[in-house]
């Protein structure tokens, strides 16, 4: 198998190598410094300092997020690059000399990772504006992890809007690949994202004489039984979904039937279409279960992230271009995800491909996204930017 | 119809009516002072004062009962009445110039009214030890409203022991009844209760991926369903039973499926064989419903008061004597009560009756029990007094 056929047509596996230093330095410092959503002052004042330094045009939301616009001499289109600057609520448990300066913030997801590999192609490819063929919109968006997502933000935005790209990449660290590994998938790939509340409502009253009032508790395990049908009954089955109810509370006691029973989920669906049939199937099981006890319910839905659905061209694209950089037995097909990333708002309105980096030792070995313990393996910075660069330059 | 016939031997009503005032003294300072159950301090010495004044033996317990015993010189036997110290967390919302002054303490179960009624008994018939032909055990019993129940240690005493009634009485403020009406019922009168708590355990894990884990939220649901046919199915329908869960808990949030949900409730039933059986079959329930779906599951029970069993006899013998002081139309069949009373502790050992004291105005309306409005119509007094003496005097 002959790699690298055809790659490397400005910028050298040597000039990469050179700058990995320097990104390493960056990635250390972000990891260290780690912000909440919607509070990454710090992290985006940082990001749009390296990019002025770059020379990229830089523009800054109120909200957090860094655009960098490196505009091409001849260019045929523009390539859109996300990473994300939020942090974790978590208390790191690692032991690295560059660990969270701020207690109970961590990067826990990878971003800081993801912001280093961008800011490292920014940098490679900054110096060859004259020969690419495509601009880069590199946006370093606020909030991914945190309901509405900074993503909203960030396409609203008039900047976004005046540079808009005709397609969209993001690469996301991913425990189950092993750095020097990457994953692709066409299609939908992770799943919407909506919080669903139910509230059963009774009057209340003794727990003695529920014939005098509706027992919301009950009511409330009704619903739970009947709404498993949403998944079983009613969405196709080759559409993978899943409703659950992770918190259910009654504030009351032993003997007292409450006036409010209140069931806290999340439905996750792959196909928009049915994403909107079954939150309103959701409402009218709720309903309907509720009215046969005599109980009032009432359905929230706090609309999440939408399906990511990647784009077969642009996911076919990239795949070959990750194939000659890095063989074929280390690109992956990614299985599908139940987990959400506000990314899918890009992939609903430009071409998109949202690809994942492997960041497992040499051994698969990686604690999971989202635990204390993450850690990636800094190998994967090389494959990373190594990846960014390709893709960029040879798209 | 004649009234009276064959009542008064000892003690005429001019004697009671002249006794009215002082008892009506000693309810307005009872109600004014309300301590709660475990806490009857100041009740408690104020009761055992007023005893030894009236020529009592007074036995105080550690737990705050009061006895006192009044010998009579040539008994057949004893007979036994239980009035309660402890008063209810509750902000009292009266307007009498004898409010509670322990705010965030209240009478609201009459508890007051059976103690100045026992008093007044005891005064007025203390007076006629010679006559009497029946030792009098006055139970002056602490913290009838909570789970243990002050009767266990009051019955598991020394001092009961050996002054043991042959026969035990308790009477009962009741809203539903006028005051100056008076209601019994033979048999099984109010329920047995037993604090059910249920947790339902898993390793917890992330809602899109509950293949992973136990969905401890939904076996939850399916318990609480599948215990409606504790009612429905197991217990005979002739035995009155109630199950209900006033609390279900996870303590967690909408996308983390939590390590357990608690569940909490109170069974209630009238027949003790019943009581045991139905117990089992709820541990059998959701062991096994928890085990379809993978979960863990315990049942812890916390046995409460048993069921009160009025006894026949003695039922028969006061209602005959109240029929006599206050007329056929002023005596009522009770309905069961899916409510408890520890008194049926008593009523397991010896032969009782627990009656009720009518407390409503004339109109009939009286706020309920264990609520911040209850306040007794004080005709109720002398009812109590009255059907009280007439009782010992005439049993």
């Amino acid at each position: 198998m002959q790699l690298n056929t055809d790659l490397y047509k400005m910028i050298s596996k040597a000039q990469i190598t050179e700058q990995l230093p320097e990104i390493r330095t960056w990635y250390e410092h972000l990891h260290a410094h780690p912000e909440p959503s919607f509070q990454e002052k710090e992290t985006a004042a940082y990001i749009a300092s390296g990019l002025k330094k770059m020379g990229l045009e830089v523009h800054r939301l109120p909200q957090n997020a860094v655009m960098g616009y490196l505009q091409a001499t001849n260019a045929i289109g523009t390539i859109g690059l996300r990473a994300e600057l939020d942090a974790l609520p978590l208390h790191e448990q690692t032991n690295v000399n560059y660990i969270s300066q701020n207690t109970g913030t961590m990067h826990a997801c990878g971003h800081d990772l993801h912001m280093a590999c961008a800011l490292g192609a920014a940098k490679l490819l900054s110096a060859h504006k004259a020969n690419l063929k495509h601009n880069v919109l590199f946006v370093f968006q606020h909030a991914e992890e945190k309901i509405p997502g900074g993503a909203v933000a960030v396409i609203a935005s008039d900047f976004f809007k005046s540079h808009k790209p005709d397609v969209m990449l993001a690469m996301h660290s991913f425990p189950d690949l092993k750095a020097g590994e990457v994953g692709f998938r066409s299609g939908p790939y992770m799943a919407s994202g909506d919080e669903v509340d139910v509230h059963i409502k009774g009057p209340g009253g003794h727990a003695a004489m529920p014939h005098k009032t509706v027992d919301t508790v009950l009511t409330a395990g009704q619903v739970l039984v009947a709404l498993q049908q949403i998944q079983s009954r009613f969405i196709p089955t080759e559409i993978p979904s899943v409703l659950t109810f992770g918190n259910i509370c009654a504030e009351s006691v032993m003997n007292i039937i409450p006036r409010e029973v209140l069931l806290e989920g999340t439905f996750r669906t792959m196909n928009e279409k049915w994403r909107k049939k079954a939150l309103k199937q959701i409402k009218q099981i709720v309903q309907n279960t509720a009215k046969a006890t005599g109980a009032d319910a009432e359905t929230v839905i706090r609309p999440g992230y939408p399906t990511i659905e990647n784009d077969k061209n642009v996911t076919a694209k990239i795949e070959n271009i990750a194939t000659k950089l890095l063989g074929s037995k280390n690109i992956h097909l990614l299985p599908l995800r139940m987990t959400t990333d506000d990314f899918g708002y890009y992939a609903q309105k430009i071409p998109s491909a949202y690809f994942r980096l492997g960041v497992a030792d040499s051994n698969g070995r990686s604690a999971g996204l989202h635990t204390p313990e993450f850690l990636p393996d800094p190998k994967a910075l090389e494959t990373g930017v190594s990846l960014l660069v390709q893709i960029i330059q040879n798209y």
